[in-house]
């Protein structure tokens, strides 16, 4: 059975909200908080070391960019990034992206692991994560890409 | 109550196991997993906000490089990257740093909550994390300060 990546299936780019050069923006499909989103290299690579230097400075410029965007459209004072690379460590899409979740206070219950909650698959059946349907995600896409300047 | 900042104390310098230009690598005095370290820039910069775009493509470039050194020296496959700015993401010390924590298989009970684990305070009595004593931390450090190139 031939596995498409998520993110490189061809009608992925509708799910971008945000690009710059190789980078892209995408709201999360299964948001653990409002405003979870990934930021992902064009390019289908599994690690982190599969970037050049100057692929390494412009992702994380572009991730900083989207996070002052995402923190100001959220309105939020403060953010969680989280990049796990190697199934031990939880990366669960064989293609590298970087978590940014805007964050608030008494967003979540007090000591509530939202890692634990990345982890989880995410799949319909699973109440531990809500899945968007795919009209509630392009919405926000459509939402956000009106916002990003 | 002047409160000094655990990066900048005078003899901080004396924590750092590698450095480039104004980026120092420590490891954590509360490791949650073996290897467990902190990229920090030297000057006291509470958000990854107050850095230049040179500053955090030199940022990010470092990280890579201890994070690849760690997982040699602490034979992983795998790595997570954390990094919490403000106090509703955890941000526990008001001066911006990145956690790097190299993954095993089996490290962690399954499903155990390493994000949680964080956000506990770095307190002796504190049983959910252990903490390094003067002479442990001094010798982890020079340990790794004679591996890295």
């Amino acid at each position: 059975m031939i596995t498409i990546c998520p993110f490189c299936k061809p009608d992925s780019h509708a799910s971008v909200f945000a690009f710059s050069g190789d980078i892209k923006a995408m709201y999360n499909l299964s948001p653990i908080l409002p405003g979870h989103s990934l930021v992902i290299p064009m390019k289908h690579v599994t690690s982190l070391f599969d970037l050049n230097e100057e692929e390494i400075s412009a992702f994380f410029s572009f991730a900083r960019k989207v996070t002052a965007f995402l923190c100001e459209v959220y309105e939020s004072d403060a953010y969680d990034w989280s990049l796990q690379e190697g199934t031990e460590a939880g990366q669960s899409i064989e293609h590298i992206h970087l978590h940014i979740i805007p964050r608030k206070p008494g967003d979540l219950p007090d000591g509530e692991d939202w890692y634990g909650k990345l982890q989880h698959s995410v799949d319909p059946q699973n109440k531990e994560r809500i899945v968007l349907t795919e009209s509630e995600y392009n919405d926000i896409t459509m939402y956000l890409k009106g916002l990003w300047k």
